[in-house]
Parts: structure tokens; sequence; C-alpha cells
């Protein structure tokens, strides 16, 4: 009966049917991703110990391997009411132009000004900030939409906001860092010499344009060296994931209103902040056995922890003053192509999108950077969004299994998250437009390189 | 009864209950808007004459004083789903800040790839131009918003598209005029030397950036002297702001659902495009006798001409190409100050609203740019949305009269029209951020000087 309802281009949710609590996927995990560990001690990091760099309470949701669901707090949710529910579109043109049988819809998180789903969690780790009476907090940005997201965050709760912003990004994208200042952030070019660790890293390497490696250990310094601040990150932490599941609930919710069951959901992956907030609801119908649908997990092929690096205890900075965790990862040390475009290029990935991967819930894949671009423009022209380079990662693996579907002839759901917005990309689309984009694939022995320094844990 | 429902922060419409007709408020206008004259003959235009430069349906709306309601053909009404309706918003947050009494809404017309309530009409004449049977149409932009919107409908509909980019924000813009290239469009930078009328102008002055008056003349000339081409225009014309009644039929159908009647109603103006669609149904309204409200057009102290204009006829462009127009205008050769920034430059205003204004129905105000951008920051941070420069001085006189309630106690409901954002405008947020933005106002000589150069019109 469901499912005889026309579904319209985009499916919102009404106030009250917006989620009131997030879903903590490691409850329903029998394999629970392994903890964060002490570099110097070998051992998993406690409370306290994390509580000096982090918020308490997002300490103690990151250490929480068995709460289903963790109330969003009212204030939380009524800031979300400002720029959610995201619509889940039906992409109706994209099916169209495919002539493919598959129904594809996409959850557009960018529809805000932060550009990208990063508010989610940026709102979550200013309002516990605020809560502790804090009085600010440090972070790193490197192409800028998490650095953006948090400045918004504590703009709104009048927080001080110290970002790291890597030097050559602050350099060659200026309307990112305006941004942030417009919303009373204070940026600093990364490595800069407020720090000891950017002290170090100048004198080493006196011409260097900075990475987000160096940008985090700033950011941490920062924080545990001033008084009523803490350290905060967009990615890959447990506690974000939880927050950006509020994107895979409301996507569910509306699936479920129409009698929707995907049978692939697809996610770029960087860190892993949208893809496990995505499949969240999801995989944990897979995990206890309720349902079964493909996640595919798509990461660029300059940068591709999953689908070629290895499943090890990984620094997750340059400066090596983070925990440890374990995560598949290509190193510390390595750095992506600087021709590869937007970003998903961290080296490590989300321990608990790490453990799905490892225990068979997920598949990955990597796509080149030309390709991207094409299933970019392509969507742009249709659907009228011009979607981020980072996003377009999904895309263009939504396209390739529509065209499947035409092959096969299956109506099959096809779900994608559509990240952000491409506005501050135009640089790349410019490269596109022109021709001069190139693919850029590291060697076996770039990775074996960076890899070769992974720190030695028992 | 329906005031005591509680209003969501967005109210959306259902796809079922979006307007399926636009709304022409010339048909109940006692007073017509003066036509457009042929400046060979000083005889309004013909049908036919028109026909050479528009399409010809939208000829037909432009000349057509009479019918109430013109269908929306269910095409362009598809497209409108990709991106309408669009929220509006109440602004619980601002409210807060300002401790207000007021109740303050607003239209946001920038959930789009093109950034603003432009593509409401670039849809409608890449429609008509397709039906036609034409290969293309050919426009003029300056800070790129029109160009963009044009693109993307062109892109949708598969038309060649050309536009001449005013010379200064193609080099200074180069964002805006990427995005137009990934929709397909080929941007020129104007003037050149691909018309007659831009060569006589580089003749004449070698070193020129151009002005939108310029780049007009561009577009119509190429469209007459291409088979198979017609010009466009996204703002002025009657035919647009039929289009954009879009956004007030919208905005009243949201409040008429919850039982909201506006005491005020702001809106910023530059062609009168967004003004005149967002204020149709109401103006409607006040001229049938049926309600009352307070409508304020809000245009930039840099370029006032409905505050310091003349109601006369005057040309469209500066190579005198088109047709002459009564409004209030500054002068063909009057050029806003080129630190003014964002849009909102055009010398003139829409016959509609310019008769609207004669007779009384709208009061008009200016504002200071840097009274502009105090209020676009302000907004940014509570609201979470970047506005563009042009909106923001709706956004302006919305707190200004807020704060007036404040005073007096009044609950009364403001409506104004947030017509985009601000992520390609982040250039003057810069200035505004660093101190050095000012305010740059006419002097009376200025304008007189403008004004003699008014054509001969009995």
């Amino acid at each position: 009966m469901a499912n005889q309802k026309e579904i319209p281009y985009k499916i919102y949710l009404e106030e009250s049917e917006m989620p009131q609590a997030w879903y903590n996927v490691r409850a329903d995990m029998k394999n629970k991703p392994a903890p964060l560990l002490n570099p110097g001690t070998g051992k998993p990091m406690t409370l306290e110990e994390l509580s000096g760099v982090f918020c308490r309470e997002l300490v103690e949701q990151e250490l929480d391997n068995d709460t289903p669901y963790i109330p969003i707090p009212q204030e939380i949710r009524d800031f979300y009411k400002m720029y959610r529910p995201s619509p889940l579109v039906r992409a109706y043109c994209l099916e169209k132009k495919l002539g493919t049988p598959a129904h594809i819809y996409y959850k557009f998180e960018g529809n805000n000004t932060s550009g990208s789903h990063k508010l989610n969690s940026a709102i979550a780790q200013a309002y516990y900030a605020k809560k502790q009476g804090l009085k600010g907090v440090t972070t790193e940005t490197g192409a800028g939409q998490w650095g953006t997201a948090l400045s918004m965050a504590c703009s709104y709760f009048d927080l001080d906001c110290k970002v790291f912003m890597v030097k050559v990004s602050y350099e060659q994208k200026p309307f990112r860092r305006e941004v942030m200042r417009t919303y009373g952030a204070s940026v600093t070019p990364s490595p800069s010499n407020t720090t000891n660790v950017g002290r170090k890293i100048l004198e080493e390497f006196p011409g260097t344009t900075g990475s987000l490696g160096c940008a985090i250990s700033e950011a941490v310094e920062t924080a545990v060296t001033h008084e009523g601040y803490r350290y905060v990150l967009g990615s890959v932490l447990a506690q974000v994931l939880l927050h950006q599941s509020v994107i895979g609930l409301e996507a569910k919710a509306a699936m479920d209103k129409y009698g929707i069951k995907p049978d692939i959901i697809i996610g770029c992956a960087g860190g892993g902040s949208n893809l496990g907030g995505l499949i969240a609801p999801f995989v944990g119908q897979k995990l206890r056995g309720e349902a079964d649908m493909r996640i595919i997990a798509v990461e660029p092929a300059s940068c591709p922890s999953l689908t070629r690096g290895k499943y090890a205890y990984d620094f997750c900075d340059t400066g090596m003053v983070c925990p440890l965790a374990k995560m598949y990862t290509l190193g510390s040390s390595f750095i992506p192509s600087a021709n590869h475009a937007g970003g998903l290029r961290y080296h490590g990935m989300s321990s608990i999108v790490s453990q799905l991967y490892a225990d068979g819930y997920l598949e990955a894949t990597s796509v080149e950077q030309t390709g991207v671009f094409e299933a970019a423009e392509m969507f742009a022209r249709v659907e009228g969004i011009l979607p981020a380079p980072e996003s377009s990662h999904a895309i263009r693996v939504a396209i390739d299994e529509a065209l499947k579907c035409k092959e096969t002839g299956e109506e099959k759901n096809i779900v994608f998250g559509l990240t952000g917005t491409g506005y501050f990309d135009l640089v790349a689309y410019q490269k596109y437009n022109d021709g001069e984009m190139g693919d850029y694939i590291p060697t076996d022995e770039d990775i074996a390189k960076s890899l070769a320094k992974l720190p030695k844990v028992d």
C-alpha cells in the first residue's frame, strides 16, 4: 500500500518526525571497534586521560559501546530545526538521463552555510563544550568545511573558536576563511609559530605548506595549553559518527514513510563521518539480522585507505600527540597528491567503519578523479545542484550501479549521500572544464613506505 | 484557531499545494504600467516588433495587462519541484537575539545552485525558447546570479546559452563564471569584439571594465544577428515579475496554512524581480481592497532609483538598442560606485513596481552598505545562513522594523525576502571583516548629470 503512494521529488519530514535520539551502532556490533590507545603506555585511553583533550560528555559518548540510543538535547534539536530535516530527494531527472529502471535517491546535506553534513556534529560538540563551561574550542581544517561548520556552531553558543587551517588552503581558499571569520572564529595558517609543534615543523621544513596531520597537532597542543579550552574533531571519532547518525535516521524515516527499501546504500568515505552517519540505522538492521542491503564505501583512488591500506593501530596525526587508533590506514606520513581535489585526504578511517568493513558488513571501492568530475557535471546539469567533489565520489558509483540496473532491467532502490555543495571548489571545476584534470594514484611503493612507519603495538 | 497552531521553524508546502498558475498583478492595477516604447517612433512596441528580440510567448506575457492567472506549464512545474517549494522560515533565533515581540519570517530563495530567486524566471524563459524551437538564447550578467540561473535552465532544456558578463566581474569573480561553464554556457567578457556595439565601446574607452548596460546591448545585438536566437532578461520586465510571483504565491499559501497575516512585507529592489514577485499576491489584495499591509522596497543608498530617481521614460541599456521603459530611473548613464558590493546596481526599476510606487501601494527606503553588512553578519550568526549582500538590504530593514516593535511592544508579523546566499560575495565580506568597507552615496549633482540625458518623450 505504502508502495503505491506517489513519491515526491523531495521527501521532507515534519518537525515531529525528526529523530529525538542519535543511534549508536556500536551497541549492535558483536565485534566492537578497537579502543583508542595511549601511545606512551600502549594501554586503552581512560575517561580521565581523554578528558584533558576532549569535552567530558563527548568522551563518555566516545567510550560508550553499549547504549543504542542517546537522546539529542533539546538545544541541539532546536538548532537542527534551522537547517534540518534535510531532504531525501528522488533523482527523477538523473534516472531519466541514464534511462535506468533503478530508483535513485539522495540525502542532501548541503543546504546550510557550512555547505556540508559537518554541522551535525559541530553543533553537538559546541553544545557540550558550552555545557561544560568552557571558554572555547580548537580544531583543524583542511578544505574548510569542518572549520566553517564549527565556527557557525560556536557563534551560536557564544564560544571562542580557534581554527588551524592548512596553510596551502588558507592561502588558496580565502573564501572559506572569510566565512569562518564572519562567524567570529580566529583562523591561523598551519604550521604556525604559535605552538611548539608548529615551530618545530617550520624549523625542519621552512617552506612547508602544511598538512592536516600537522594542523591537528597544533590544535591539540593549543587546547591542552590554554585554560578552558578543549580540542574537537570533525570526523573519524566514534562520537562524530554518533552525531552524524541523524543523517541515516532521517533518511530511514523518510523511506519508511513511503515504503521504500534500499537495495544499495552508497557514501563517500574520508574519515568516515558521512558514511558512518548515513549507514548507521541500516547497518544496524544488518547487524541485527532484520534486513539486508549492499553498502558501498567510496574513496578516492588517490587516498585509498580501505581498499589499499592496512588494518592496524596508527597515529591519528603527524605530530603524534593524539591517541593511537586501530583503523584501515595508509600510514600517518602518507600524503595524497596535491593535485587531488577536495577532501577525503585523511590517511586513516573511522574505527567503527573499519571494523564493519573488516567484518564484511560493507564493501569498498575507489574511483578516479576525472570520472568523479564527469559524474559531478552530469549530476549538476540534470539535478540542478553543484555537488562537492567529495560527494561526487558517491554520485559516480550511484550512476555506475544505476547503469548496471539498466543492463539487467532491475528496479533497484539506490540511495546515496550528497554530503555537500561545491561552491568553494570551483578551482577544481575550472581545471575539469579546461581539460587539465588528471588522475593521481599512489604506487605500491608509496604506500609501503608510509606503512613501514606504523607504530609497534602488541 | 489556525493562529493557535504551533508554527514550525520552516513551513514547507506539499507538492500538491504548490502554485499551478502565476499571478499577473497588472490585471488588478487600475493604472496599468506604461507601455514599452519604440525609441525610433516613440510609439508603443508591438507584438511583432518585440518578437524579433524576445520569444513569442514571453512577449505575449509581457503585453498582457489583463489575465490575472497564467497557468505554469507542467514542464516548468516539474523543474520547480527540484528546488521548490522554498521554505518560509520563522526567524525564531533572530527574534530572540533582538528581543523583539515581532514575528519575523523570511522566504528563502537561496537553496539552489544559482544561489538566488533568478532561477524561477530563467527556467520559464528557457522553456518558452525551447518550445518555440530556438537554438539558444543570449543574455548579460553582472555579479553572475542571473547568468548562472540561465545556464542551469538552458542545460536542462538543452539550449545554447551565450552570456555576456561585465568584464570586471568576469575577471574578479571567476567562480560564477566556472559554474556557468560547468552548465555548458559560453561566457564572454563584455565589452567584447564580437559585436558592433562592443567594438565601438572598446574603441572609445579602450580600458573600460564594462557595465551592465553595455553587456545588455551586446547580448541583444547577438540575439538579433544570429538565426534561432532570442534575448532574455532576468529582471525589470513584466514577464519576469510574472514568473517571480511564484515566490509570493508560495509565501502566501504557507502563511494562510498557519493563519499568519503579514503586517509588513520587505524586499530588496534592484530591477524589481524579487520585490515584484514576493509582493504580487499581497499587493493584489491591497489593489482589490481585501487586505492592507505595509510594503517596503529597500534599495542601496549608492543606487537609489525609487528614492532619488525620476519617474520618466528612459533607455534600458547603454547602447540604446532596447525599447524605452517608463520607470523610476537615475538615468541610463548612471553608474554606482565600484565599491558598492553585490547587485542592485541597475539604474532603473520595473515599470510595474514603479507604477505601484507612484500610486502609493508601497514605500521605499534606502540603506547604507556598512549597515547592510552589519545586519548580514548578525543574521548569519543567529540564523545560520550567509546571506547575499542584495538580500541583506531587506534584512537590515526587517531588523530595524523589529526593533521598532520592541520599543512599542507590538507583535507585528514582518516578512522579508531572503533572495539568495552570499557564497560568491566573500570578497565583500572580507572587506567588511577587515573594517575596509565604506558607504558610497551619489551627490545630487551626480544624479542630475545622468538625469539630464533622459530621452525626450511626449
